[in-house]
């Protein structure tokens, strides 16, 4: 029998019928049960049938309410060979990833003040691979670029995009009309 | 004479040729002036003659080293007629945007968790504008999108950002071509 | 056209009809519209017409709800002409204040640690003047040091403060006996 | 024998001559001894034998370099009969006060927000009191509102004092003249 | 008559029948009284008469509403003569401990990333022993050792505690058949 | 070719010989290549050869420094069979565990306050077995139980521990005679 034992302190509050901590219910300490802290929608590859080839599966406090005031949250992400997981931006949270299973391109973009270097280590494969992320927030929320930009409803204006991107209005007209699939 | 006096304490720390807070050097306090609390590149509007026709004037901890420590930061955003401040991403902080002249249309695009729904109110003008941002942090980092994805050195594969953008390889050959100014 | 975009997670929480962050009540976010990020208060100067000629304009969460849980705050402060904003102490955040219009004194003083040097920059005016404050807080609180030492209900004890203060009792009784405005 | 354990990480980080943490050295942990952990000067009572016939002995990050990064600190108040601490901010951090022994009148003043209304509990004595304060902040400062209006040096000016105050300047000439001791 | 003022911001919001902050209740700051901020549990002694011969009363947020969002605590511990306080872990808060009668000694170990290093100071004595803790959390939460690795219930399994304590399991079940008092 | 990009910023400070942050030495940004980004000491499993079977790998900021200044963290577990990870406290981060491989029986304790509950999870397994922690701290430290109470050197007196575990002095003799392995 394999055991991990961890002594830690429940994240629960005193119950009422209305008692709420950063906008969640929080269940009476006396009635929390171990299913709570128990997320298991990780055991389940994410369905990478999509234009992207890829899918995270989140466990923020939105879908695993146990991570209440705990600071930190986690994701799968799951990649078909040759997925996309196009650029993102998460405005609440630092990232650590760990490779769990084949290899791949994994870079980011420094922000305008150290000039917008790209940091790339190159880790390149041809079969399925998986990797977990560890947040820093239980909240830290998820832009994926491309979508925030051109997929937005209403959308922003051509104008603006049009001198945004320098290009000509035609083609963000076309992108505009794109169907942009969300697979965060 | 008007005056505005306020009690504060200041934020500096006992001087030592190497002493440090945040990787800033710190003045000793018992030689520290007024002036190290005085931020005066502000006074003249940010040049915008440029490609957007905007320029942001930062006054970081960067730029204003008396902001060390206190978790605030501004910054001075200066608009031509017809200006454009292009789609931007702050990584560490919130911001409030007052506007002293002018009308600028503004928006701003929610998570893809909130489906990316566009925020926009209206106040558009033909004039001069000029906005200032109280930012949450001292050192709050400025991301511009389309520079961050199309003008970063070395660039992002094409592959990656054909796939993203979900356009022909030519446009992104096209965008990864242009010159990115950066105006924050 | 002059525009001004940002990509910016909004600090909403899913609905329910008593779901509280800090206290203050979430709407759902998809029902949230652009009104809830506008603040209109400050387009109007504050109303000088006081003894001290000042007014502060808050944007605080209390006034401002688009605010919450992202900490940070803003407020207007209009000065006529021999304006006086008296000495004040923010018990939660740290402040940058830019000046917009008009030339101020400001001053503040350091703790006793640091003997309470007083850092003084002198930018003297006759005209009236118009400035904002940026705020490391949301909900940074004010506290007018004349009014709460002086004006407080029911009184502070004319001997505390004949102590405190090092006078005779007959001026801690004048002081508090007058109307103390507070034009914050 | 009485015993007192507690498991506890140490605050130490790796030692080299120049490494410093808040701007304070930091020793290296495998050279710290017990020594560093405990502060003495709270075995004497401070020297009343000042006008406020009060003294408070801080043991804050300053006087005490083990809580550094703790985020907590304590201070120590010694009355005389009839001593009085008078009014005072602190810029960083709440405080809990603990009786030891004797008794206090101890009040304290709202903000504007919630109009400067005094809260006050009686327990006053005749005798020598000694409190504790417990502090959220390893260096909260302190502000004695008295010295650092009329204390200051450079003074603040006569004219906006006689403003803040509604005093006549003459008042406020005094007021600037006196020896301002600080018991903190 | 002695008397200890301070100027401090109360840390109410406004108030609505089903206003919370943190899970707590928070009152209208227009109903608060004095009685709101003062505990008086602290006034007895805690009850020794127990295995351990000493007790710790707290002034934690749970006993104290007063403190909620202060981030800050107190705890008074009562020692009789040779008594224990038995090895703890507090999970969320630093402490610092002022012993205000006889004497104690009091240790505590470092994490294994230091090697287990323990820190002592002698302060040994016979009589009755007082201390006050002021701890960095209005909700530091307290995990005595012994307790909770041996008097959990339902219990930990033995083969798990045998292993990790390598002792015979006859030790291991002595140990989980004793009545676990906790006096904290 | 999989793909995985981020847009993020990269913590990274003006660089001087001698510019810390927390305590850790910073790089100039410019001189910032991919591999101050990239931890490799999780390729390999961890040595389960010793008395636990078991094995953390850890990636805090000691050995990685990338994560300086991020606020998250991770760790890799190795569990051969029948292994153990005895009881732990952590005394600065949360933690969220993924299973990757195998299956373990997970368990933790609640605080005092909530009765020392035992909150557990069957997912018991016969083969090896891997998980990796996301921590919502760069350095949240580790502290096994068994060996910070019997293994620390110089000891815990034997007089406490035989009071604290309420067992005879033979055992607490035994336990402190034992080697401790510390396994993370």
């Amino acid at each position: 029998m394999i055991q991990h034992w961890e002594l830690r302190l429940v994240n629960l509050f005193p119950y009422d019928t209305k008692t709420f901590v950063n906008g969640k219910f929080c269940k009476d300490p006396k009635q929390a049960t171990a299913d709570d802290f128990l997320f298991m929608w990780f055991r389940n590859p994410g369905n990478t049938a999509n234009l992207l080839r890829s899918k995270a599966t989140q466990a923020f406090v939105e879908q695993f309410l146990g991570l209440n005031t705990l600071g930190t949250s986690m994701a799968r992400i799951d990649f078909a060979p040759s997925a996309l997981k196009p650029p993102l931006s998460q405005p609440r949270g630092s990232e650590v990833l760990v490779m769990v299973e084949g290899m791949l391109l994994v870079g980011f973009v420094t922000s305008n003040q150290l000039k917008n270097t790209l940091f790339t280590k190159l880790n390149i494969g041809n079969t399925y691979a998986l990797a977990f992320s560890g947040l820093s927030c239980q909240n830290p929320g998820v832009i994926t670029i491309a979508n925030a930009v051109f997929g937005v409803k209403p959308p922003i204006s051509a104008e603006a995009l049009t001198k945004a991107f320098q290009v000509d209005q035609k083609v963000v007209d076309y992108l505009q009309a794109q169907f942009w699939y969300n697979n965060n």
